[in-house]
């Protein structure tokens, strides 16, 4: 997969096919809730392993019932690409 | 136990007995490395049943083979007290 960084046309029309992401500092992010802290962080170790999957590995942030899943790509000049994309993809069809 | 700020003196006191944390923008935070992703994720799982014994959450920040741990109190505040130099001290237990 490509690690040229996406153009801002494009980071649109992906995110129209990506409900509740958003494009912030030349990430993708999402913040989900759960019913407790031990729900977010099994969420944590499970989107942990599409990190693992893709060699790409999506920054993940638990404050108590809440998981930021928050990626960009550092071979793109930290910039999002193609495998952010496919990443945030990836973590929505798991957790939603 | 108590959810009254520490002193500054208090907290330099107790960071004497808590190698590697640091007190930062009145949070205790200590980061360590681990051995690839899943590692890291399966110790932030780790400290986060800490967490839940004690009903009081640090949040957690996993970066690759990164985590993150930082706690404050907010009953207190967002200021450092006794509940978050118990959880540094039981957290180092546990990751070292």
């Amino acid at each position: 997969m490509s690690d040229q960084p996406l153009t801002e046309a494009e980071i649109e029309l992906a995110l129209s096919e990506l409900p509740g992401w958003t494009h912030v500092g030349d990430k993708l992010e999402q913040t989900w809730t759960f019913d407790g802290h031990l729900r977010a962080l099994a969420a944590a170790s499970a989107v942990g392993f599409l990190n693992e999957q893709r060699n790409h590995h999506a920054d993940l942030t638990i404050n108590y019932n809440k998981l930021r899943v928050s990626t960009t790509t550092h071979s793109a000049g930290n910039k999002v690409s193609a495998k952010d994309t496919d990443l945030a993809r990836a973590v929505s069809a798991l957790l939603e």
